[in-house]
């Protein structure tokens, strides 16, 4: 063990009730993943998330929804060009985690993006004012003196996020970004593993001094209090395992007082090639490219990777050749080595949780567990595993469309035919994310609106939109995140459709004069603070 | 007991898998509401409600997928034509549950107005065709070769409801509707009690021969399998009890297949009379009216009914006086006479627990449950109440926001300015509906701002708007209908917005050629189906 890393506390601090507060307690041990020395420590005893969704209700949202839309935009512009500036200090920190160069990139950079598109959007998009329309004035009746006009407010809670372990700072950065445009101030609770990265962020963001009081808080321990005290203004947002979200979704005060309920939890995620990519076409290289690139970065530990990669049958032995060649080149190791290529695992504890989801349904074919070349690091201390390619030749069997290995895995199976593809994509029970590698326009249309009932985000790719394609693992704030069944029902970013979900819709009825009056407020109405 | 009512079967059928099914038991007795005699027996054995949800699917489902949306709202239309026909027999029936002339027209002829309405909508306000765009599509990227555009496409489960007893034939059409518009078959499961009418009505929809097979499924008994077999694929809406509804929504299956959930349940709506709404004012009676027809439409059972209204506290007595005039016009007893204002509640079981929700927080200024005259029908076969108000002048206590009288039960509540009166309206912690009587625009847009956090639905009333207005019970299908946290955090209706629950949104990364060709469908694609 070392004295731990200069930009961490040695104890991480939680912020409630407009204050830094620090556990009674010696905390646990959170350990580098690549090395395993400890880089903090995190209380294990209780921090009143109780009072802190008081003073979020009571100081944070007030604050918020005395600002106009473009005026919390400006915040989160603000608050983007600020975290900007530490960057390179967040990237150092980021290596602990088990995180390369390219994989910070999406966690910090992705991060703060978010607030630039965020804050953009909510200036060029949304009203100045403090009320959404949502539609036009209807009229109903004939003679025009009545009608109804939907407008979208700021709901009086807080929202509440309990994030995952592997993505730390664009974890935090995506859930708030619209929770402030709406007018709504955050509760954070961070995975222990990887919260001394938020806590860094978080502290910068404090420091900062942009955010109003009480519009931020942040919870690194156990939140004492926290669901029993929801009530239905607030929203609880959770980034996990699928038990996790069903043992939160079913506490008796969510289900008992409609709290805004939003999971993402587990996704067999798929990608397929188009019959059309034969070798030899650019689709085919983008294919094999993609799937090595979701199989390794954050060590395949995301939400979004390809973890079921549907080929025609005729072409799966040359698919499996292909992506075994990009694979081989893949260098594991030290994370802070520019020549490491595949980073650490977050944790021992959740290699041993990848290994132990190789179900033998399928084979390996490239990789091995417990044979591969280490770069400048420790075998045993360190949470490595090289990228496993498996190929199952049975693709109707259950395991490969249910059983998820977070890490660097993914699952060849063969299909034939886009009703074929289609209904076995289906079979992941819903996902966060499905990629379409053709570049025969039918096919991918077929695959796309087959597909969709079951996806939150489809991406068709081929030779003309590769180049600018922001590829496969990545939710873009432009575009919905979230899916049906297995990946939690759940949907957030989008643009403006993130933000609509911490707002309430009402439905206004009145004469025009009243309703149009309704939205051309010129502050912040006092009934409603 | 007679040998029950002509126009119903003397056991209610299910109708499943394509076929009627009778329970192979006696089933229990329902009652009409005002004579107690026998209107017909419902099984209480279990119908093979897993089966249902198969045939919803893989029949139901396809065969609505392949028409456009103008198809489907031609057939939305085409029923409400069939309905229509029938409205004497339904009325006929209606009046066996207690309700009187204008009672019938609000279930009856507002359920059919539904399916017109969304058969309008249907044909304007969506495309021609099977995906239905949210936005346009976004460029990102500067070259313009990749972007995203949201669609929604039909999930590929089944609607199932489960209706409340007030409103037989308007809670089965109101949400089915929408589910028909976007493509999605129901499974229904009315309230044993008023099942009857249902029943009747949706026999008259399967013999039109309009909706293609396994789009409807009734569901008369006990809905064996029904919960266990959902996917996240399939909906639960559910009009009832919060109590129920949190059992429900609590459901294992619920909560571990994210199967979308709707609730509309316990609400505490007010009506608030402005402080300019002095007597003499049109306001002033229109407020008064306004609540008396409130309490005595459906005798008091509805879930939009107001249950508190609040009056500035100068003025609380003159307006106790007045509805207590009206309230002395009204006429109770047997529903089919017409001289008869207000008839049964549904149920001997339910004036029980109206009488038991009379908290001794208020007093009753209007009305007496022991003595009151009863036109033409047996005080104790019947369900009579006659309207009772109540007035509490400690509006800080809990029991008026809290605790629901479901009959002809209001409680007057004084007032101090608009912030006040916000905040005594937040104290329900979630409402249907509140409603604003007043002709000061100011104080009208203080309270609909400050309220509309906590309520799906708004109405302002003014003598502007009164002649046209459809008053504060009726949610209208152009206007969302739930409410937030104690109404059950759902929303159903509100135009396309209700169709939109029962669709999938997915954000589609692609090239712009691709994206536009998406929406651009001449069949219904075969992938979809």
């Amino acid at each position: 063990m070392t004295e731990g890393d200069p930009l961490v506390a040695a104890k991480l601090q939680s912020y409630v009730n407009g204050d830094w507060y620090t556990g009674p307690d010696e905390g646990r041990a959170l350990f580098d993943a690549a090395t395993g020395e400890e880089v903090a420590r995190i209380s294990t005893q209780g921090v009143d998330a109780e009072s802190a969704l008081r003073y979020a209700r009571e100081v944070g949202g007030p604050a918020l929804r005395a600002l106009s839309f473009h005026q919390r935009a400006g915040l989160l512009k603000a608050l983007g060009k600020h975290l900007t500036q530490y960057t390179a200090e967040f990237n150092e920190l980021s290596t602990r985690t088990g995180a390369t160069a390219r994989d910070s990139a999406f966690d910090v950079d992705g991060g703060i993006a978010v607030l630039f598109v965020y804050g953009s959007k909510g200036a060029k998009e949304l009203p100045d004012g403090f009320v959404l329309p949502d539609g036009d004035f209807e009229q109903v009746g004939k003679a025009g003196t009545f009608g109804v006009r939907h407008v979208h407010v700021p709901r009086h809670g807080a929202a509440v996020s309990i994030n995952a372990f592997n993505f730390p700072v664009w974890g935090m950065l995506e859930k708030l970004a619209p929770a402030v445009l709406a007018g709504v101030p955050s509760v954070i609770k961070p995975a222990s593993q990887t919260a001394y990265l938020t806590e860094l962020v978080f502290r910068r963001i404090i420091e900062s001094g942009i955010l109003p009081p009480g519009t931020v808080q942040l919870v690194c321990g156990r939140p004492d209090g926290l669901l029993d005290a929801l009530t239905g203004q607030d929203s609880l947002s959770i980034t996990g395992s699928a038990t996790t979200a069903q043992t939160l979704r079913s506490h008796p005060v969510i289900t008992s007082r409609a709290v805004r309920f939003n999971a993402e939890a587990d996704s067999l995620n798929f990608s397929m090639l188009g019959p059309d990519a034969v070798p030899g076409t650019p689709e085919f290289d983008l294919f094999t490219k993609a799937l090595v690139t979701e199989m390794t970065v954050k060590a395949g530990q995301k939400c979004t990777a390809i973890r079921r990669a549907f080929v025609p049958s005729a072409l799966i032995d040359e698919v499996a050749e292909a992506v075994s060649a990009r694979l081989a080149e893949v260098k594991v190791g030290n994370p802070s080595d520019p020549s490491v290529s595949m980073g650490a695992l977050a944790s021992l504890g959740q290699r041993a949780e990848v290994l132990q989801a190789l179900t033998g349904a399928a084979k390996i074919v490239h990789g091995d567990s417990e044979h591969f070349e280490l770069v400048d690091a420790d075998r045993e201390r360190g949470a490595f595993l090289p990228p496993l390619l498996l190929r199952c030749d049975e693709p109707g069997r259950a395991e490969p469309h249910e059983v998820e290995a977070f890490g660097p895995v993914s699952t060849l199976l063969p299909y034939d035919g886009a009703a074929q593809g289609v209904e076995l994509a289906a079979r992941g029970e819903g996902s966060l994310v499905g990629s379409i590698v053709t570049h025969d326009p039918d096919f991918a249309r077929d695959v796309v609106l087959g597909a969709a009932p079951w996806h939150g985000r489809l991406l068709v790719l081929d030779r003309e939109d590769a180049k600018e394609s922001t590829g496969h693992g990545s939710p873009l704030p432009h575009t919905t995140h979230g899916g049906p069944g297995r990946a939690g029902g759940g949907e957030e970013l989008g643009g403006i459709r993130g933000v609509l979900h911490h707002m309430q819709r009402t439905a206004v009825q009145g004469s025009p004069a009243l309703l149009g009056a309704l939205t051309d407020v010129p502050a912040a109405p006092e009934a409603q603070l």
